[in-house]
C-alpha cells in the first residue's frame, strides 16, 4: 500500500485496509461497521468516501455532521457523537498519525551507491545504503545500516550517521559530527559549521577556531535550510526525539533537551541550555548562555534573554495596531518610562492633597 | 543589447536605444531631443551620459538640476521641472523597470542538456530547455519547453516546472510539486520538503506524513534560500504573480493570493491563509491558522497573531531605545499591568474626593 | 601539529608547544614552569591537563582554583590569582585565539582540481588552487592563488574570488560578484542573487533587473545559509573584516563597514548603510534606506527603523511574560494610547481641583 501520487486528487491507495484490521494493529474500540475500507486520512471536512478522519478538538465535532468520511476516530467523551463507523480511542490525533504512517509509507531503501556518488575507500558505507548521485562521503566517515544520502549530499571527514537515518537531497554535514539513528534532515540544512565565535583585539576579530563537534540523537527531524553550528571547544548537543523546522539556527554550545519541538525561523544563540520536552513558537530567539527548564513552552517572536526556571507558558509579543494608531502607541511606548514618572507624581499629588485637606 | 558586465564601471551596453524608439515601444510622450542614446538606466544621484532616469517621488525632485542623465521619466506633474530630454508618463517607475528590462535581458536559453546532468528516462524534458552540469532530474518529472535547470538543481519525481520558468543553481523541488510558467527560483530555495506536523503521545512526537504538495502559480519569484513546504493533506498554494525575497519560510497547507509580495526572513506558520495583493515586511510572523484579507499591507518585524479582515497597513514594532533607557522602559513595559492599575485607582481616589468635596 | 580528531575525547596534539616556546611566539610575561606542554586550549572549568586555559572576565576568578589546566593567560590585575604556570598578558581572550590557531590550523590546501569539478576553460584557476568534486566555474571566473572550492560549489561567470580564500561545499556565486582575499564562506551561503525590486502597475509586479554587483572585501566570513543580493544598480558591498554568522539576509545595496559583527538570522533590508565596528545580535531587523554609524551596538532582535547618528548601544526587546499574565499585559500595551489620555486628563483634573480648592 504505497501511495506517492499527488495529493490534490486524493488518489486512493491501490488497495487498503479494513477499518477492522486497523483496530487489531493499534487499538481502540470498534463500534459500526469494521468492513469498511480505508485507504487515506482526511481532516472532517477534506475526507473524502475512502477516509478516515478524526475528532481532535471538541470545537470541530459539528463537521461529524457533514463529514464524508466513512470512519471516524473519537475520544470516549464523543463515542456516540456519529452514526459512522468509529474508532474510540484515548488520542486520536496520535493514533491518526500511525494509520496514516502506515498509508503513507516512506519510500522503501533501494540499496547501493550511484555511480556518480564520491565514496571515500576510507569511508565504511555498508551494502545497506542508498547513496544518490553526486554524493561526497569523505574519508573516515561512518554510516549506519540502510542509510539514505540523497542526491548531492556531503558527509564530511569521520562523520558518523546512525541506522536508518535519511538525508534528503542537499544536505551538508561537516567533519567529525554525529548523528544517530532514524534521523530525517531535510534539503539544504548544515550541520557542523563553525561557531560564530571571535577575540576583539585592536577593532579587529580573531577567529577562534571551532574545534567541538555537532552532536545529535536518534529519532531527530531537522528541516530544510536549518543550521546547526559545531561547538567552540566543547560540542553542541541534540538530544533524542527533538524536532526542529525549517531555517533554524542552533548556535554553537547549545544543547537542546530530549522530545523538543521548535518552530521555524527560531535563533538560538550560542551556549543557549533548552530543557526537555520544550516548545518554541516560530521566529522566537533564545538569547545566549540563558537555561530554560524542562517542559516551557515559548510562543513565537518572544525573545527569552533570561532563564526561565519555572515550567509554564511564555509570551512577549507586542500586539500589532492599525498603522495609524501605531504611529501614536509608539511615541508612548517610547515614553514608558516618563508616563511611569507622571503616574507617580500624580499618586503623590493626590495623596498631599488629600492630607491637607484632611488636616483643613 | 546584452549587457552582462561588472555594474561598477556602469559599461555601456555595446549600442543602445535612441530614446524616440523607446517611446515607439512603451509610450508616453516624448519632449526633447528623442536622438539621444540610452545604454543603461540609472538613478537621478547616480546617472551617467548615457543613463535614462526617472522621478518616482517628488522629494527627488531638486536632484533633477544635478543629474547627469540624459534623459529623465517624468509624471505629468514635473513635466516642466528640466529642460532634458523627457518622457512623460503615468508611471516612471514602472516605466524605467521596462526599459530596464529591454537594456538588461536575462540570458538566452541555451538549449541541451549537460552530458554530467541526471535526466531519468521516464521524466519530460523538452530540447528547448536549458539543464546545467549535475543536476538530477527524477522519474515522471515534466518540464515545460525552455525551462533552465541551473548546476546541482534537484527536480523530484512527478514534478511539473512550467514553460519559461528558470531555476538558478541548486535549486532543491521535492516530488509532486508544481511550478507555473514564467517561475524565477534562486539558488538554495527549497520547495516541497515535510511540513512541521507531530501528534504528541506521551512525551513522544509521531510524524504525520506530509502527503500534500506545494503547488505553485505563474510569475512567482523565489528568494534565495527561501522554503515552501509541502501541504499535510491539502496543498500549500502559492498564486500567480507572487513574489517571496529570500529566507522565508512557507509553512504546510498556507496559501498566498495573487500578486502578494513578502520580504526577507518572514516565517507564515502553517495554515494561514494570506489574501491576494498583500505586502509583508522584513522579518514579520504571521501566526498559523489566521486569515488575512486582501490589500492588507504589514510593516516589517510585526508578529500578526489573529486575523485581519480589514483592508489596510498594520504595525506592531517596538521602537528602540538607547539601551539604559531601556533597561528602564523595560521594567515598565513588563510592569504595564500594575501601571494601569494604578491608573484606575487614581482615577477612583480623585472621583472619589470630588464627590466628598462637592458634598462639604 | 594538526588536530582533527573529535573533540569530545579531547584528543591531545601528537606533539604540543612548550609554554616558553608560545611565550616566544606571541608575547606577554611568563611566571611559573615554562616547559610545561601544551596541546589543547578550553575554558578554565573544562581544561585537561595539557590544556592553556585563560582569565577573560574576573566573575570566572573562583574558576582558577579548580581547574585542571597546565596553565593559564592571565590579565595583569590577576597575575598573583593562581599558582599554576602563566602567561600575564594584555587580552588574554585574543592571546587565547592564537594559541588555538597555532594548535588547531585549517587543514592545508592541497593542490589540484577534481577531475569531477568543471571549469571553463575561460576561467583562471591557479595551480595552487583545490577545488572539490562537482564543483562549477564558469567562463571569466578569477581565483587567485591557494583558494578552496569545496565539493558542489558554483562560481558564475566573471567572478573573482581572493587569495587564500575557502569557500566550503555548497557554496554558490553568482556571476560578476566580487570576493576578496582570505575569505571563509560556509556551506549554503548564496551570494549575488537578486535583490528584491520591483515596481507596481496595476496590482502587478514588474521586475527590475537587478544589474549590481555583490562586492565583498578581505578577510570575511559568512556564515552557513547566509544570503548577500547583488546590488540593484549600483553594488551591495561588505567591507573588509566583517563577520557575518549564519542565516543573515543582506539586501541590495546595503554596505557594512569594515570590522563589523552580524549574529545570525539578522535581516538587513535594502539600502541600509552600516559603519564599522557595529555589533548586531541575532535576529535584529535592520530597515531599508537608513544609516547606522560607526561603533553602534544593536541588540539581538531589536529592529532599526530609523537612523542612528551616535555610538553606543541600542535595544528595543519587549520583555517576556508568563501568559497568563501576558494576557492582561498585552491588552494594556494594545491601549497604551489610551492609558496616556486617561493620565493627562487626570492631571489635568487634580490641577483643576487644586486651582479650584485654592481659590476657595
Amino acid at each position: 500500500v504505497v501511495r506517492d501520487g499527488p495529493s490534490s486528487d486524493m488518489a486512493a491507495a491501490p488497495q487498503g485496509y479494513r477499518l477492522r484490521d486497523l483496530v487489531s494493529r493499534f487499538g481502540g474500540e470498534l463500534i459500526g461497521d469494521g468492513e469498511v475500507v480505508i485507504r487515506q486520512v482526511a481532516p472532517l471536512d477534506a475526507a473524502g468516501p475512502d477516509s478516515l478522519s478524526f475528532l481532535a478538538r471538541a470545537d470541530y465535532q459539528h463537521q461529524l455532521l457533514s463529514t464524508r468520511a466513512v470512519a471516524v476516530l473519537l475520544p470516549a467523551s464523543h463515542r456516540d457523537a456519529t452514526a459512522i463507523a468509529r474508532v474510540v480511542c484515548g488520542n486520536p490525533y496520535a493514533y491518526f498519525a500511525r494509520v496514516s504512517q502506515l498509508l503513507n509509507p516512506v519510500p522503501v531503501v533501494a540499496p547501493g551507491t550511484d555511480p556518480r556518488a564520491i565514496v571515500h575507500p576510507g569511508a565504511i558505507v555498508p551494502a545497506s545504503c542508498q547513496i544518490g548521485p553526486f554524493v561526497v562521503i569523505e574519508d573516515g566517515a561512518v554510516l549506519g545500516e540502510r542509510v539514505v544520502v540523497g542526491a548531492h549530499g556531503y558527509i564530511g571527514e569521520r562523520t558518523a550517521v546512525g541506522d536508518d537515518s535519511r538525508l534528503n537531497p542537499g544536505v551538508t554535514i561537516y567533519r567529525d559530527c554525529r548523528i544517530g539513528r532514524r534521523a530525517l534532515v531535510h534539503s539544504g540544512a548544515v550541520i557542523g559549521a563553525d561557531g560564530f565565535g571571535f577575540a576583539q583585539e585592536g577593532g579587529n576579530w580573531i577567529k577562534i577556531p571551532q574545534v567541538g563537534r555537532a552532536v545529535i540523537g536518534d529519532d531527530v527531524e531537522i528541516g530544510a535550510n536549518t543550521t546547526v553550528d559545531r561547538g567552540a571547544m566543547a560540542d553542541t548537543v541534540i538530544e533524542d526525539g527533538v524536532k526542529l523546522d525549517n531555517q533554524i539556527q542552533v548556535g554553537h554550545n547549545v544543547r537542546i533537551g530530549a522530545h523538543s519541538a521548535i518552530a521555524g525561523c527560531v535563533a538560538i544563540a550560542g551556549s543557549a541550555k533548552i530543557g526537555k520536552h520544550v516548545q518554541i513558537g516560530g521566529s522566537a530567539l533564545i538569547s545566549g548562555h540563558i537555561t530554560i527548564t524542562d517542559r516551557v513552552t515559548i510562543s513565537g517572536s518572544t525573545v527569552v534573554s533570561k532563564s526561565i526556571s519555572r515550567p509554564g507558558r511564555y509570551t512577549g509579543i507586542l500586539p500589532f495596531y492599525e498603522h495609524a494608531a501605531w504611529l501614536r502607541a509608539g511615541v508612548h511606548l517610547r515614553q514608558i518610562d516618563d508616563l511611569m514618572r507622571r503616574l507617580k507624581r500624580l499618586e503623590a499629588e493626590l495623596r498631599t492633597k488629600v492630607r491637607e485637606d484632611d488636616k483643613t
